[in-house]
Protein backbone atom coordinates (compact mmCIF):
# COMPACT_ATOMS: atom_id res chain seq x y z
CA UNK A 1 0.00 0.00 0.00
CA UNK A 2 1.27 3.38 -0.64
CA UNK A 3 1.80 6.13 2.13
CA UNK A 4 -0.35 8.65 2.06
CA UNK A 5 2.71 10.97 1.92
CA UNK A 6 3.73 9.53 -1.29
CA UNK A 7 0.14 9.71 -2.51
CA UNK A 8 0.35 13.68 -1.78
CA UNK A 9 3.27 13.49 -3.64
CA UNK A 10 2.40 11.73 -6.84
CA UNK A 11 2.68 13.70 -10.19
CA UNK A 12 2.10 13.55 -13.94
CA UNK A 13 3.85 15.13 -16.44
CA UNK A 14 1.90 17.37 -18.62
CA UNK A 15 3.66 17.08 -22.03
CA UNK A 16 6.37 18.94 -21.28
CA UNK A 17 9.53 18.21 -18.49
CA UNK A 18 8.95 21.53 -17.40
CA UNK A 19 5.07 20.76 -16.67
CA UNK A 20 3.76 18.52 -14.05
CA UNK A 21 0.67 18.00 -12.58
CA UNK A 22 -0.93 17.31 -9.09
CA UNK A 23 -3.68 17.48 -6.68
CA UNK A 24 -4.06 18.27 -3.08
CA UNK A 25 -4.89 14.95 -0.70
CA UNK A 26 -7.38 14.61 1.92
CA UNK A 27 -4.88 13.42 4.57
CA UNK A 28 -2.46 16.40 4.67
CA UNK A 29 -5.62 18.75 4.83
CA UNK A 30 -4.94 21.99 7.02
CA UNK A 31 -7.84 24.57 8.22
CA UNK A 32 -7.29 26.11 4.35
CA UNK A 33 -6.15 23.86 2.21
CA UNK A 34 -2.95 21.62 2.19
CA UNK A 35 -0.62 21.85 4.80
CA UNK A 36 2.40 23.92 4.26
CA UNK A 37 4.87 21.24 4.56
CA UNK A 38 3.13 19.07 1.81
CA UNK A 39 2.91 22.00 -0.56
CA UNK A 40 6.76 22.07 -0.32
CA UNK A 41 7.51 18.42 -0.20
CA UNK A 42 5.89 18.54 -3.26
CA UNK A 43 8.16 21.35 -4.63
CA UNK A 44 10.91 19.39 -3.81
CA UNK A 45 9.92 16.04 -5.10
CA UNK A 46 9.18 17.69 -8.17
CA UNK A 47 12.44 18.75 -8.94
CA UNK A 48 14.18 15.67 -7.90
CA UNK A 49 12.16 13.99 -10.29
CA UNK A 50 12.94 16.24 -13.20
CA UNK A 51 15.21 15.01 -16.02
CA UNK A 52 17.61 17.51 -15.75
CA UNK A 53 18.17 17.81 -11.94
CA UNK A 54 21.72 18.72 -10.68
CA UNK A 55 22.00 16.60 -7.28
CA UNK A 56 20.17 16.82 -3.87
CA UNK A 57 18.56 19.94 -2.34
CA UNK A 58 20.33 22.54 -0.74
CA UNK A 59 18.16 25.39 -0.11
CA UNK A 60 14.17 25.97 -0.52
CA UNK A 61 12.41 28.74 -0.34
CA UNK A 62 8.45 28.97 -0.47
CA UNK A 63 6.04 31.73 -0.49
CA UNK A 64 2.63 31.27 0.07
CA UNK A 65 0.72 33.73 -2.04
CA UNK A 66 -2.24 32.70 -2.35
CA UNK A 67 -4.53 29.37 -0.25
CA UNK A 68 -4.72 26.81 -2.60
CA UNK A 69 -7.65 25.07 -2.91
CA UNK A 70 -8.94 21.08 -2.66
CA UNK A 71 -8.40 19.91 -6.26
CA UNK A 72 -5.97 19.78 -9.07
CA UNK A 73 -2.78 21.99 -9.16
CA UNK A 74 -0.04 22.66 -11.95
CA UNK A 75 3.61 23.08 -11.32
CA UNK A 76 5.92 25.01 -14.09
CA UNK A 77 9.56 24.30 -13.18
CA UNK A 78 12.13 26.44 -14.85
CA UNK A 79 16.33 25.20 -14.33
CA UNK A 80 17.06 28.74 -14.63
CA UNK A 81 20.88 28.03 -14.51
CA UNK A 82 22.55 24.87 -14.42
CA UNK A 83 26.29 25.30 -12.97
CA UNK A 84 28.86 22.89 -12.46
CA UNK A 85 27.90 21.65 -8.99
CA UNK A 86 24.91 23.70 -8.51
CA UNK A 87 21.84 24.27 -10.22
CA UNK A 88 18.86 27.21 -9.73
CA UNK A 89 15.35 26.53 -10.34
CA UNK A 90 12.18 28.72 -10.21
CA UNK A 91 8.81 26.89 -9.73
CA UNK A 92 4.95 28.07 -9.92
CA UNK A 93 2.06 26.09 -8.32
CA UNK A 94 -1.34 27.26 -10.24
CA UNK A 95 -4.70 26.69 -10.21
CA UNK A 96 -6.63 27.37 -12.87
CA UNK A 97 -3.91 29.65 -14.66
CA UNK A 98 -3.33 31.54 -10.91
CA UNK A 99 -0.51 31.52 -8.82
CA UNK A 100 -1.01 30.12 -5.75
CA UNK A 101 3.02 29.22 -4.22
CA UNK A 102 6.03 30.35 -6.25
CA UNK A 103 9.72 28.95 -4.93
CA UNK A 104 13.32 28.96 -5.92
CA UNK A 105 15.42 26.07 -4.89
CA UNK A 106 19.19 25.76 -4.87
CA UNK A 107 19.79 22.04 -6.10
CA UNK A 108 24.26 21.07 -5.78
CA UNK A 109 26.36 18.18 -5.04
CA UNK A 110 28.29 17.43 -2.26
CA UNK A 111 31.82 17.01 -1.84
CA UNK A 112 33.69 16.41 0.96
CA UNK A 113 35.08 20.09 3.02
CA UNK A 114 35.68 20.55 6.67
CA UNK A 115 32.93 20.02 8.93
CA UNK A 116 32.10 20.80 12.17
CA UNK A 117 28.09 21.49 13.38
CA UNK A 118 28.41 25.00 15.66
CA UNK A 119 24.75 24.12 16.89
CA UNK A 120 23.89 22.91 19.59
CA UNK A 121 21.49 19.96 20.04
CA UNK A 122 18.59 21.02 22.63
CA UNK A 123 19.11 18.29 25.36
CA UNK A 124 15.60 17.13 26.29
CA UNK A 125 14.36 13.19 27.26
CA UNK A 126 14.18 10.58 24.71
CA UNK A 127 10.64 10.35 23.06
CA UNK A 128 9.95 7.08 24.95
CA UNK A 129 10.11 9.01 27.92
CA UNK A 130 7.49 11.45 26.37
CA UNK A 131 3.40 11.24 26.13
CA UNK A 132 2.19 10.94 22.41
CA UNK A 133 0.15 14.21 22.06
CA UNK A 134 -3.16 13.84 20.88
CA UNK A 135 -3.59 15.91 17.64
CA UNK A 136 -6.61 14.95 15.57
CA UNK A 137 -7.09 18.47 13.84
CA UNK A 138 -6.05 19.77 11.55
CA UNK A 139 -6.06 16.32 9.67
CA UNK A 140 -2.51 16.94 8.86
CA UNK A 141 -0.87 16.46 12.50
CA UNK A 142 -2.54 12.94 13.09
CA UNK A 143 0.03 12.24 10.23
CA UNK A 144 2.82 12.70 12.49
CA UNK A 145 3.51 11.35 16.20
CA UNK A 146 4.50 14.39 17.88
CA UNK A 147 6.06 13.97 21.48
CA UNK A 148 6.64 18.06 23.04
CA UNK A 149 9.34 18.35 25.46
CA UNK A 150 8.63 21.85 25.86
CA UNK A 151 6.10 24.63 24.26
CA UNK A 152 3.26 22.25 23.20
CA UNK A 153 -0.20 23.76 21.98
CA UNK A 154 -1.59 26.41 24.35
CA UNK A 155 -4.14 23.89 26.54
CA UNK A 156 -5.76 26.42 27.89
CA UNK A 157 -7.32 29.65 26.20
CA UNK A 158 -5.43 32.52 27.41
CA UNK A 159 -2.27 30.66 28.61
CA UNK A 160 0.19 33.09 27.47
CA UNK A 161 4.36 31.85 27.36
CA UNK A 162 7.02 33.96 27.98
CA UNK A 163 8.74 31.63 25.59
CA UNK A 164 7.76 31.07 22.07
CA UNK A 165 10.25 28.09 22.32
CA UNK A 166 8.79 24.46 21.39
CA UNK A 167 11.32 21.76 21.70
CA UNK A 168 9.30 18.51 20.04
CA UNK A 169 10.08 15.35 18.57
CA UNK A 170 8.65 13.90 15.78
CA UNK A 171 8.10 10.80 13.54
CA UNK A 172 5.88 9.63 10.49
CA UNK A 173 3.03 8.07 12.30
CA UNK A 174 2.89 5.14 10.02
CA UNK A 175 7.08 4.41 9.83
CA UNK A 176 8.12 6.08 6.46
CA UNK A 177 11.31 6.69 6.23
CA UNK A 178 12.52 10.30 6.14
CA UNK A 179 13.91 11.49 2.60
CA UNK A 180 14.23 15.06 1.30
CA UNK A 181 10.50 15.49 0.66
CA UNK A 182 9.97 14.29 4.25
CA UNK A 183 12.44 17.12 5.41
CA UNK A 184 11.08 19.81 3.49
CA UNK A 185 7.39 19.30 5.07
CA UNK A 186 8.65 18.52 8.66
CA UNK A 187 10.76 22.29 8.14
CA UNK A 188 7.34 23.65 8.68
CA UNK A 189 5.43 21.56 11.16
CA UNK A 190 6.05 24.56 13.76
CA UNK A 191 2.76 25.92 14.63
CA UNK A 192 2.90 29.65 14.45
CA UNK A 193 5.14 30.99 17.84
CA UNK A 194 2.23 33.39 18.15
CA UNK A 195 -0.18 31.06 19.69
CA UNK A 196 2.54 30.42 22.65
CA UNK A 197 2.75 33.94 23.42
CA UNK A 198 -0.14 34.96 23.29
CA UNK A 199 -2.47 31.81 24.52
CA UNK A 200 -4.70 32.42 21.33
CA UNK A 201 -4.99 30.56 18.49
CA UNK A 202 -5.42 33.41 16.33
CA UNK A 203 -5.52 33.32 12.46
CA UNK A 204 -1.57 33.09 11.17
CA UNK A 205 -0.02 31.16 8.23
CA UNK A 206 3.09 31.06 6.97
CA UNK A 207 3.96 33.13 4.28
CA UNK A 208 7.72 32.51 2.83
CA UNK A 209 9.32 29.84 4.33
CA UNK A 210 13.02 28.86 3.74
CA UNK A 211 14.74 25.70 4.49
CA UNK A 212 18.45 24.99 4.42
CA UNK A 213 19.15 20.97 3.85
CA UNK A 214 21.86 20.00 5.97
CA UNK A 215 21.33 15.90 5.45
CA UNK A 216 23.43 13.88 3.41
CA UNK A 217 21.43 10.98 1.97
CA UNK A 218 23.74 8.23 3.99
CA UNK A 219 22.46 10.57 6.52
CA UNK A 220 18.80 10.63 6.33
CA UNK A 221 19.19 6.60 5.66
CA UNK A 222 20.88 6.50 9.35
CA UNK A 223 17.23 8.07 10.48
CA UNK A 224 15.15 6.23 8.47
CA UNK A 225 12.01 6.24 10.24
CA UNK A 226 13.00 7.38 13.97
CA UNK A 227 11.94 10.31 15.56
CA UNK A 228 14.29 13.82 14.68
CA UNK A 229 13.85 16.87 17.29
CA UNK A 230 12.81 20.23 16.60
CA UNK A 231 13.56 22.74 18.05
CA UNK A 232 11.67 26.23 17.16
CA UNK A 233 11.44 29.70 18.56
CA UNK A 234 10.65 33.49 17.27
CA UNK A 235 12.55 36.67 16.84
CA UNK A 236 9.83 39.43 16.68
CA UNK A 237 6.50 40.55 16.69
CA UNK A 238 5.38 43.28 14.78
CA UNK A 239 2.50 45.07 12.76
CA UNK A 240 1.05 41.91 11.63
CA UNK A 241 4.03 39.85 11.44
CA UNK A 242 6.97 37.47 12.98
CA UNK A 243 9.30 35.34 12.02
CA UNK A 244 10.41 31.98 13.53
CA UNK A 245 13.62 29.64 13.10
CA UNK A 246 13.92 25.74 13.39
CA UNK A 247 16.70 23.33 13.49
CA UNK A 248 15.67 19.71 13.36
CA UNK A 249 18.21 17.32 14.30
CA UNK A 250 18.96 13.37 14.75
CA UNK A 251 18.55 11.95 17.09
CA UNK A 252 22.26 10.78 17.23
CA UNK A 253 22.63 15.08 17.02
CA UNK A 254 22.84 15.11 13.10
CA UNK A 255 21.82 18.85 12.59
CA UNK A 256 19.60 17.93 9.05
CA UNK A 257 18.48 20.92 8.21
CA UNK A 258 18.03 24.76 9.33
CA UNK A 259 14.81 26.54 8.73
CA UNK A 260 13.31 29.98 8.61
CA UNK A 261 9.58 31.54 8.16
CA UNK A 262 7.83 34.54 7.93
CA UNK A 263 4.30 34.26 9.25
CA UNK A 264 1.44 36.57 9.15
CA UNK A 265 -1.15 37.00 11.94
CA UNK A 266 -4.60 38.66 13.49
CA UNK A 267 -4.45 40.04 16.75
CA UNK B 1 26.02 64.84 -4.85
CA UNK B 2 25.04 61.64 -5.48
CA UNK B 3 26.25 58.92 -2.87
CA UNK B 4 27.43 55.78 -4.70
CA UNK B 5 25.25 53.73 -2.87
CA UNK B 6 22.13 55.98 -4.96
CA UNK B 7 23.71 55.88 -7.56
CA UNK B 8 24.53 51.90 -7.89
CA UNK B 9 20.69 51.85 -7.24
CA UNK B 10 20.03 53.94 -10.11
CA UNK B 11 17.76 51.97 -12.74
CA UNK B 12 16.04 53.14 -15.73
CA UNK B 13 12.66 51.68 -18.10
CA UNK B 14 12.98 49.85 -20.40
CA UNK B 15 10.09 50.40 -22.02
CA UNK B 16 7.84 48.41 -19.57
CA UNK B 17 6.99 48.34 -15.65
CA UNK B 18 8.21 44.89 -16.32
CA UNK B 19 12.01 45.43 -16.97
CA UNK B 20 14.40 47.98 -16.24
CA UNK B 21 18.01 48.26 -16.86
CA UNK B 22 21.10 49.03 -14.39
CA UNK B 23 24.81 48.56 -14.32
CA UNK B 24 27.40 47.80 -11.85
CA UNK B 25 29.11 50.32 -10.05
CA UNK B 26 32.81 50.59 -9.18
CA UNK B 27 32.66 51.73 -6.04
CA UNK B 28 30.74 47.94 -4.44
CA UNK B 29 32.83 45.61 -6.26
CA UNK B 30 33.48 42.62 -4.44
CA UNK B 31 36.46 40.24 -4.93
CA UNK B 32 34.46 38.98 -8.52
CA UNK B 33 31.80 40.99 -9.71
CA UNK B 34 29.83 43.58 -7.39
CA UNK B 35 28.90 42.64 -3.48
CA UNK B 36 26.27 40.55 -2.88
CA UNK B 37 24.56 43.30 -0.85
CA UNK B 38 24.41 45.59 -3.53
CA UNK B 39 22.41 43.52 -5.53
CA UNK B 40 20.27 42.53 -2.86
CA UNK B 41 19.31 46.18 -2.68
CA UNK B 42 18.82 46.87 -6.62
CA UNK B 43 16.22 44.34 -5.94
CA UNK B 44 14.62 45.94 -3.16
CA UNK B 45 14.63 49.32 -4.72
CA UNK B 46 13.56 47.86 -8.87
CA UNK B 47 10.32 46.33 -6.66
CA UNK B 48 9.62 49.58 -4.44
CA UNK B 49 10.01 51.71 -7.53
CA UNK B 50 7.89 49.76 -9.71
CA UNK B 51 4.45 51.53 -10.26
CA UNK B 52 2.11 48.52 -9.01
CA UNK B 53 4.20 48.12 -5.93
CA UNK B 54 2.21 47.38 -3.11
CA UNK B 55 3.39 48.23 0.99
CA UNK B 56 6.88 47.82 2.19
CA UNK B 57 9.47 44.89 1.85
CA UNK B 58 8.23 42.05 3.99
CA UNK B 59 10.85 38.63 2.79
CA UNK B 60 13.74 38.87 0.22
CA UNK B 61 15.19 35.61 -1.07
CA UNK B 62 18.64 35.91 -3.70
CA UNK B 63 19.89 32.94 -4.90
CA UNK B 64 23.62 34.09 -7.12
CA UNK B 65 23.03 31.98 -9.77
CA UNK B 66 26.01 33.19 -11.46
CA UNK B 67 29.13 35.62 -11.41
CA UNK B 68 28.36 39.16 -12.37
CA UNK B 69 29.99 40.48 -14.57
CA UNK B 70 31.09 44.34 -14.29
CA UNK B 71 28.51 46.36 -16.88
CA UNK B 72 24.92 46.37 -17.76
CA UNK B 73 22.34 44.28 -16.36
CA UNK B 74 18.79 43.91 -16.66
CA UNK B 75 15.75 43.26 -14.09
CA UNK B 76 12.46 41.72 -14.91
CA UNK B 77 10.09 42.07 -12.38
CA UNK B 78 7.26 40.03 -12.33
CA UNK B 79 4.83 40.96 -9.69
CA UNK B 80 2.94 37.35 -9.42
CA UNK B 81 0.54 38.06 -7.22
CA UNK B 82 -1.28 40.72 -5.57
CA UNK B 83 -3.55 40.12 -2.48
CA UNK B 84 -5.59 42.90 -0.54
CA UNK B 85 -2.45 43.27 1.86
CA UNK B 86 0.63 41.47 0.37
CA UNK B 87 2.43 41.00 -2.85
CA UNK B 88 4.41 38.69 -4.16
CA UNK B 89 7.15 38.93 -6.99
CA UNK B 90 9.64 36.61 -8.77
CA UNK B 91 13.01 38.85 -10.35
CA UNK B 92 15.73 37.67 -12.68
CA UNK B 93 18.88 39.77 -13.05
CA UNK B 94 20.12 38.92 -16.52
CA UNK B 95 23.31 40.21 -18.59
CA UNK B 96 23.28 39.15 -22.09
CA UNK B 97 20.31 37.17 -21.70
CA UNK B 98 22.14 34.68 -19.00
CA UNK B 99 20.27 34.56 -15.94
CA UNK B 100 22.65 35.69 -12.98
CA UNK B 101 20.26 36.37 -9.64
CA UNK B 102 17.34 35.36 -9.33
CA UNK B 103 14.77 36.51 -6.46
CA UNK B 104 11.46 36.45 -4.68
CA UNK B 105 10.19 39.16 -2.40
CA UNK B 106 6.52 39.35 -0.39
CA UNK B 107 6.07 42.97 0.01
CA UNK B 108 3.19 44.17 1.95
CA UNK B 109 1.01 46.56 4.32
CA UNK B 110 1.71 46.74 7.65
CA UNK B 111 -1.42 47.22 10.90
CA UNK B 112 -0.92 47.70 14.59
CA UNK B 113 -0.82 44.27 16.04
CA UNK B 114 0.68 42.47 19.34
CA UNK B 115 4.48 43.12 19.46
CA UNK B 116 7.17 41.59 21.27
CA UNK B 117 11.13 41.55 20.40
CA UNK B 118 12.04 37.77 22.20
CA UNK B 119 15.24 37.93 20.29
CA UNK B 120 18.05 39.46 22.90
CA UNK B 121 20.72 42.15 21.66
CA UNK B 122 23.65 41.75 21.99
CA UNK B 123 25.47 43.35 24.79
CA UNK B 124 28.83 44.99 23.30
CA UNK B 125 30.20 48.11 24.08
CA UNK B 126 29.15 51.58 22.07
CA UNK B 127 30.65 52.01 19.06
CA UNK B 128 32.20 55.07 19.92
CA UNK B 129 34.67 52.85 22.22
CA UNK B 130 35.45 50.82 19.35
CA UNK B 131 37.97 51.46 16.68
CA UNK B 132 37.03 51.72 13.04
CA UNK B 133 38.36 48.56 11.32
CA UNK B 134 40.94 49.38 8.41
CA UNK B 135 39.00 47.76 5.78
CA UNK B 136 40.32 48.79 2.27
CA UNK B 137 39.69 45.49 0.02
CA UNK B 138 37.17 44.45 -1.18
CA UNK B 139 36.20 48.04 -2.27
CA UNK B 140 32.61 47.67 -1.21
CA UNK B 141 34.23 47.66 2.44
CA UNK B 142 35.46 50.53 2.57
CA UNK B 143 31.95 52.24 2.22
CA UNK B 144 30.98 50.97 5.91
CA UNK B 145 32.42 52.02 8.90
CA UNK B 146 33.09 49.02 11.17
CA UNK B 147 33.58 48.20 14.41
CA UNK B 148 34.00 44.70 16.11
CA UNK B 149 33.26 44.09 18.95
CA UNK B 150 34.00 40.47 18.68
CA UNK B 151 34.53 37.60 15.66
CA UNK B 152 36.85 40.49 13.48
CA UNK B 153 38.13 38.87 10.24
CA UNK B 154 41.41 36.80 10.90
CA UNK B 155 44.18 38.80 11.45
CA UNK B 156 46.81 35.46 11.21
CA UNK B 157 46.62 33.18 8.90
CA UNK B 158 45.43 30.26 10.51
CA UNK B 159 43.91 31.57 13.58
CA UNK B 160 41.13 29.61 13.93
CA UNK B 161 38.36 30.79 16.27
CA UNK B 162 36.05 28.02 18.32
CA UNK B 163 33.69 30.11 17.85
CA UNK B 164 31.74 31.69 14.16
CA UNK B 165 29.99 34.81 16.29
CA UNK B 166 30.81 38.29 14.84
CA UNK B 167 29.52 41.21 16.83
CA UNK B 168 30.11 44.36 15.22
CA UNK B 169 28.62 47.90 14.68
CA UNK B 170 28.22 49.27 11.17
CA UNK B 171 26.99 52.65 9.54
CA UNK B 172 27.27 54.25 6.07
CA UNK B 173 31.26 55.69 5.88
CA UNK B 174 29.43 58.85 4.27
CA UNK B 175 26.81 59.20 6.39
CA UNK B 176 24.06 58.07 4.00
CA UNK B 177 20.97 57.23 6.29
CA UNK B 178 19.15 53.37 6.55
CA UNK B 179 16.27 52.60 4.23
CA UNK B 180 15.09 49.40 2.66
CA UNK B 181 17.67 49.07 0.27
CA UNK B 182 20.54 49.67 2.41
CA UNK B 183 19.23 46.97 4.94
CA UNK B 184 18.87 44.93 2.24
CA UNK B 185 22.88 45.28 1.72
CA UNK B 186 23.61 44.88 5.36
CA UNK B 187 22.32 41.61 5.24
CA UNK B 188 25.32 40.56 3.14
CA UNK B 189 27.52 42.55 5.06
CA UNK B 190 28.76 39.32 7.56
CA UNK B 191 32.12 37.54 5.85
CA UNK B 192 31.67 34.15 5.39
CA UNK B 193 31.54 32.43 8.79
CA UNK B 194 34.30 29.96 8.06
CA UNK B 195 37.05 32.35 7.50
CA UNK B 196 36.51 32.38 11.68
CA UNK B 197 36.77 28.56 12.26
CA UNK B 198 39.14 27.52 9.76
CA UNK B 199 41.36 31.42 10.12
CA UNK B 200 41.59 30.82 6.31
CA UNK B 201 40.58 33.09 3.63
CA UNK B 202 39.60 30.15 1.50
CA UNK B 203 36.99 30.93 -1.55
CA UNK B 204 33.53 30.91 -0.39
CA UNK B 205 30.32 32.72 -1.20
CA UNK B 206 26.68 33.34 -0.33
CA UNK B 207 24.24 31.24 -2.40
CA UNK B 208 21.15 31.95 -1.56
CA UNK B 209 20.31 35.26 1.04
CA UNK B 210 17.42 35.49 2.63
CA UNK B 211 16.19 38.50 5.05
CA UNK B 212 13.10 39.46 6.58
CA UNK B 213 12.26 43.07 7.60
CA UNK B 214 10.76 44.13 10.30
CA UNK B 215 11.83 47.23 10.51
CA UNK B 216 9.19 49.53 9.64
CA UNK B 217 9.81 53.13 8.08
CA UNK B 218 9.36 55.17 11.45
CA UNK B 219 12.15 53.00 12.96
CA UNK B 220 14.68 53.48 9.92
CA UNK B 221 14.20 57.20 9.91
CA UNK B 222 14.41 56.70 13.69
CA UNK B 223 17.93 55.20 12.93
CA UNK B 224 19.28 57.76 10.24
CA UNK B 225 22.97 57.07 9.56
CA UNK B 226 23.39 55.93 13.40
CA UNK B 227 25.43 52.65 13.71
CA UNK B 228 23.44 49.22 13.47
CA UNK B 229 24.36 46.40 15.45
CA UNK B 230 25.30 43.12 13.68
CA UNK B 231 25.26 39.66 14.76
CA UNK B 232 26.03 37.25 13.11
CA UNK B 233 27.17 32.92 13.49
CA UNK B 234 26.53 29.69 11.72
CA UNK B 235 24.98 26.64 12.36
CA UNK B 236 26.72 23.50 10.72
CA UNK B 237 29.54 23.39 7.91
CA UNK B 238 29.61 20.21 5.78
CA UNK B 239 30.53 18.73 2.26
CA UNK B 240 31.39 22.62 1.15
CA UNK B 241 27.92 24.31 2.17
CA UNK B 242 27.07 26.38 5.84
CA UNK B 243 24.92 28.19 7.08
CA UNK B 244 24.76 31.07 9.05
CA UNK B 245 22.20 33.37 10.39
CA UNK B 246 22.37 37.14 11.55
CA UNK B 247 20.04 39.87 13.37
CA UNK B 248 20.62 43.71 12.56
CA UNK B 249 20.02 46.12 15.80
CA UNK B 250 19.14 49.46 15.85
CA UNK B 251 21.22 51.20 18.92
CA UNK B 252 18.43 51.50 20.65
CA UNK B 253 17.07 48.00 20.30
CA UNK B 254 15.07 47.75 17.57
CA UNK B 255 15.75 44.20 15.73
CA UNK B 256 15.39 45.91 11.97
CA UNK B 257 15.82 42.97 10.06
CA UNK B 258 16.75 38.74 10.56
CA UNK B 259 18.84 37.18 7.93
CA UNK B 260 20.00 33.42 6.38
CA UNK B 261 22.18 32.66 3.64
CA UNK B 262 23.31 29.34 2.66
CA UNK B 263 27.10 30.02 1.76
CA UNK B 264 29.57 27.25 -0.25
CA UNK B 265 32.86 26.83 0.23
CA UNK B 266 36.11 25.12 -1.03
CA UNK B 267 38.38 23.79 1.66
Amino acid sequence: MTHVFDEALSLESAGSPGLVTGATHPAWANMVGPFGGVTAAVLTRAIETHPDVLGDPLALTVNYAAPIVDGPFELALNPVRTNRTNQHWIVELRQDGETKTTATAVFGVHRDSWADTEAVMPSVPAPEQLPRGAQEFPIWLSRFDLRFAAGPFPQTVGQASPSSQSLLWVRDAEGRALDYAALSAAADMFFPRIYLRTGQLIPAGTISLTTYFHASRAELEEVGADFVLGAASANRFSRGFFDQSATVWSRGGTLLASTHQLVYFKG
